[in-house]
């Protein structure tokens, strides 16, 4: 319905020229701002720094009305930022949710959105601590989480050195195979993604990870970030695909949810991890910042953006 | 545009049963959630504890494209949640501001909301950390305002006890009064609001109110809000009224983000704080719970509730 955006910039650009202008002075207790899954914030005297992530679920841009469940948008509306904390390394605390509701919205479904968001959340362990009701021309909800990581331990996007060994964890694609063919194990996966946090502390206490982020907007796209907010360039193999997936959805699709990371070449990294394949892909090079380089080609970052002209 | 809102509750309703639904279990951090202008996080040994704050701000329903400049929704958007943390006594620390562009937003929409935001964010000393970043049919932010108190200070709308004095600063209906206008000082203060955040530190500081709250729906809900959450009834005397404004206005205007505020009937408060007036309107009163007298007679909560049917 967003037939085109009359913006010329990319998302990228605008984070980038918003974290120019976003100075962060010393001593205002934020440790990372603009740029990582996360917001880091230091409490003064706590041995725990607080992580902060929010999600915009936008009714025709994220879900729609037809397909889409009440449950299953406020399960995702949750699952988004609990999946940036995973990536982080850390454990979710409470939440906040923003909901504006449509016209069409109806007492059954904002019952079913609060069902659907406070099932994950108990499950994850993040208490409903607030939010704003409001209505709006479509349905529209921000979901904040906010999460603990050990003081300085938190797992970020800048911390990949040369020569690190590049993981993915699951196979990649489920979400936009889902997307398309509306059934199956992928349309559950798409509706309903898992966050990986067990994972995402396995790898900050175990692994020792050097560097990790969550794949929500494609491989292409996320492995880009991760490798320019390093400083590096990222040299891969074909990622692990999900059965019945094209290799453009794993590379390019987008809300898989699984998280990517980088770790020393020696450590040792198991295979899986309770049940989740976790597998090497690649290896950070000094080369040109952000660039990707796949089976000895470049790839071209085309992930979701949602602020590249379409 | 959104003509009937289909929804058979109000926003206090919804509110009640989220906060049912919502256990927050002890050892979670979580000090208040839902039913504040803020939910109140305790750090792990930290002197301090932190406020949190959610506001939507949505076209066609906080804001119009044909009236409303960039500059002033920007500002608006944040001068929401600043003025959350003000009624609880805080000092603002961060801010996350996720938003969706509209197809009608262009680049120097954009420049514009995150220029008026980023100039009220300075005043206040509140860091911009983070956000999120989308599009969709229509404009939509929503800003997350962190602060901080010392622990187990921060103002509450609950701590009223019987005959405490009820106060209002500044002059009410000021910004209805814009709205319906569309000029002079009462239309700027209707755009760019100016959060008590001094005014607040004060009141939690200096004359240790009871309970504090933002106007931000109008006395008449807010005040109601503020003795249900106490268990007390209000009696009042017809609040200081804008000049040019009507009482309805006053009463039920909303979006004049002054505070309400109570202290024991022998606290001495001043006539002013910074060139704000402070003026007593009431008493706080055993009677049913939530209950407004005004003049001898009951005062219905007609401000803006999102959800009653309209």
């Amino acid at each position: 319905m967003v037939k085109r955006l009359h913006f010329p910039k990319t998302e990228g650009e605008l984070t980038k020229r918003l974290r120019r202008l976003a100075v962060v002075p010393p001593g205002s207790g934020v440790v990372e701002g603009i740029g990582d899954d996360c917001a880091i914030f230091r409490p003064r005297n706590s041995p725990e720094d607080l992580l902060f992530t929010t999600d915009l679920l936008l009714e025709n841009t994220h879900f729609r009305r037809a397909t889409h469940g009440a449950r299953d948008v406020g399960w995702k509306a949750l699952a988004r930022g609990l999946s940036d904390i995973a990536a982080m390394g850390g454990a979710p605390r409470f939440c906040l949710v923003s909901l504006a509701v449509a016209p069409w919205c109806d007492t059954r479904w904002v019952d079913g959105f609060f069902r659907g968001l406070l099932l994950l959340a108990a499950r994850a362990g993040a208490v409903l601590a607030g939010g704003d009701l409001s209505h709006g021309e479509s349905a529209v909800c921000d979901v904040v989480v906010a999460g603990a990581v050990p003081r300085g331990c938190a797992l970020r996007r800048d911390g990949a050195r040369a020569g690190d060994a590049i993981y993915v964890s699951g196979a990649l694609g489920a979400s936009a195979l889902g997307l398309a063919t509306g059934r199956g194990k992928p349309w559950r996966r798409h509706l309903r993604p898992e966050p990986r946090l067990a994972l995402g502390r396995y790898l900050r206490e175990t692994v020792r990870a050097t560097a990790a982020m969550d794949l929500s907007d494609g491989l292409s796209l996320d492995l880009a970030r991760l490798a320019e907010a390093s400083a590096l360039g990222a040299e891969i193999a074909a990622p692990p695909i999900w059965p019945g997936a094209t290799l453009a959805q794993a590379l390019h699709g987008g809300e898989d949810y699984e998280l990517l990371f980088t770790a020393p070449p020696r450590t040792p990294v198991p295979a899986a991890f309770e049940g989740i394949p976790l597998t090497r892909i690649g290896t950070m090079r000094r080369a040109r910042s952000g660039s990707v380089i796949m089976a000895g080609n470049p790839l071209a970052p085309a992930g979701y953006d949602h602020f590249r002209q379409r």
